[in-house]
């Protein structure tokens, strides 16, 4: 089945305010095996919403709507459903009742425009609000498709959901199990995975694949249904066996852990230890790090040497080489992760120098150029040069500090010490 | 002028992803008093995309689309468009040229798939992308309806609106005179700035208010519109006097600038420096710093003393206090900052040490708690303790990160040395 799920109310038209209640709905939603095709968000104008509610109908056979359902007149949910399903808006007494009573047990008199919430769709089934005065409604059209009408605040519409929605939805739905698989990668573009991948994935309808990136971190993500979990979690691990033969080393996780927790978890299995050196990132990889729960296992801490002189004050890194290589340059990362290992006692550390932007750079090396050092117990400290695109100062940083962690996963991988 | 927003891809209909780039594109809009009035969030199918335009086509003159236009087979924003306005997709050798020449500066060879980002609508107009490989388009349609296409990735659709779209579609709207009004304030809650500054502005409809929150960091923005922008800068004026007599120094910036830009500003002013030594942030109070362009003028670097040995090693804390007071407490706050100066030759330093959680805390500081150091050029150490709400370690170390910030900021306000 596929769902289309309609936000209405014109504080979500504003630069500040974004519908959540979607979220919440998709992910029951994909755990039923309904597929959300379509969002949307409509300001409080009956016309608009009918015309959205009529749109929704020919992209799937669920719509849902949050929203719309108070007392005063922007409300317009119940009238617009009315419109575009031709179904009359009738008086229900024993709701308008209800209310009253729920008014009265707070000690106030109901409102007269309250009234309007007592009105319910011909053949719809009234859901139950515990936590506010905005009843919902469940239709069943004859076409089989089905219209829900729930209350916009998140305190009201969840709790409706579960009781009342939700147990509906699944006592119509085939029972449908799923499988889903999750691989996360780096050390590619987006568009050369997808090149390496399509021509297997595209063989396959069900699992769905998705591959989503951001800064230099790549997930492929896939959904397989069938009638049985069994079914369903063999359709993924097809594919997904696929996907793997053809990636190999550049995954990192499977389980959806983020690429720090990955090291950390390395390091914390080998019993080592990580320190850090940073100079254009600034603490931006020591802060990934510290992110993970629990990261102090394996993670020590290290410097920020922002300025050339502390480079010499903090890591012991010489005066007359920067003098002679410059800051960013091979000599200079090597220098800053043998001085971060030495002084914090660490097994392994990782350094940056590099230049982020607007400023900076030289010919042979232009802002965009990171210089990346690994030192680790045994060998020589290894430099990787790495040249991102420039023109946004973090998106350097970000790509540096992915990178960072990304050398130190390869190494730990081979067994490298 | 009425716009819709649709946000293009699969994606954003999982539990997991939001489109965020309609918030920013709606700030800009309003202010060029283009009303948003309705978004729409549409997979990776060109059918459902191309009654999407349609759709909106109806309600609004000017139509916006993010996203699908990289290079893999999933990106078909391009063409439907092509096939919802009838204008043919034409291949431009010059903008194919201009990505291999990017591809070529960093080193590497354009794959085939991404030609398919060199099509162009026939009539539209190019809108460069410095950022990533996918252009926008521009095209206006006889009947005076304007189709954009803007790239997902909100690091490239935001210079590219900046840049290209705005620009283009002020020309062409009528002049409406806006004023706008921006403090950026810490140091309270949202409910207390409320409760504060509401019988103020509620007295106002034009200019509008809006309050914006986001981990301790609060934002006030007044927009006033009119017929001339002397009146419409009488009425933010207006509204921002009083707003401002209630504030106070609670306000850092006037002009959008965040917390961090604004301590760089005050010390380079100072001819002065800065040094960090971070525990539970672990660098993210140095990668703030560092974010901010020509940084190095006034900020030197720190320390990473995650763990207590390093916090010995690197900063010269005592072990004796450690053992005394423990890790987080305020004698070893008070070290932490000491040594950060000496050890850096900066002549201001914040240091932080807390519980981020899950796991930590005692009894008299349990999870949430953070002590912040300041030490200056003269006087003693300033030690602070913090309470945040446990539950989320980002969130706790991000609010520590912007009260050291704070901290700073009004001892440099009241001229302390």
């Amino acid at each position: 089945m596929n769902a289309v799920i309609i936000a209405v109310g014109s504080e979500m038209l504003t630069p500040t305010r974004v519908d959540t209640n979607s979220l919440f709905l998709t992910e029951k939603l994909n755990l039923l095996g309904v597929e959300v095709v379509q969002k949307m968000v409509v300001g409080d104008q009956k016309k608009h919403l009918e015309a959205a509610i009529r749109n929704g109908g020919e992209l799937a056979q669920l719509i849902i709507l949050t929203g719309g359902l108070g007392p005063t007149e922007d409300d317009l949910t119940r009238e617009a459903v009315s419109a575009a399903t031709g179904r009359a808006l009738t008086y229900d007494r024993s709701l308008a009742e209800a209310l009253e009573a729920r008014f009265a047990a707070m000690g106030r008199k109901m409102a007269e425009i309250n009234r309007k919430q007592a009105y319910v769709l011909q053949g719809a089934e009234v859901m139950q609000n515990p936590h506010g005065t905005a009843p919902g409604q469940w239709l069943r059209l004859p076409d089989q498709q089905i219209l829900v009408l729930l209350p916009g605040p998140p305190g009201e519409m969840k709790p409706m959901a579960e009781a009342e929605f939700f147990p509906r939805l699944e006592r119509i739905l085939p029972p449908l199990a799923l499988s889903t698989l999750t691989f996360r990668l780096t050390g590619m573009g987006e568009s050369d995975l997808d090149q390496l991948i399509a021509p297997v994935y595209k063989q396959y309808e069900n699992p769905v694949t998705t591959i989503l990136a951001k800064a230099g971190d790549l997930t492929v993500h896939l959904r397989a249904q069938a009638k049985t979990k069994q079914e369903a979690e063999a359709r993924t691990a097809e594919l997904g066996g696929k996907i793997e033969a053809l990636l190999g080393q550049r995954i990192y996780s499977r389980d959806g852990s983020p690429l720090e927790a990955v090291v950390i978890e390395k390091l914390v299995a080998r019993g080592e230890t990580l320190a850090v050196a940073e100079s254009l990132t600034a603490g931006m990889l020591g802060a990934r790090l510290g992110g993970v729960a629990g990261a102090s296992k394996a993670f020590l801490g290290g410097i920020i040497a922002y300025r050339g002189l502390q480079k010499e004050m903090l890591l012991g890194v010489a005066g007359k080489a920067i003098a002679e290589h410059t800051e960013v340059s091979e000599e200079i990362a090597r220098q800053m992760a043998v001085g971060a290992r030495q002084r914090t006692g660490a097994d392994w550390a990782l350094s940056l120098t590099g230049y982020a932007g607007p400023e900076g750079g030289t010919e042979a090396n232009p802002v965009g150029t990171v210089f990346i050092g690994l030192a680790g117990p045994a060998g020589p400290v290894r430099v990787s040069r790495f040249r991102y695109p420039a023109g946004d100062r973090d998106r350097v940083r970000s790509f540096a500090v992915h990178s960072a962690l990304n050398l130190l996963r390869l190494a730990l991988l081979k067994g490298e010490s």
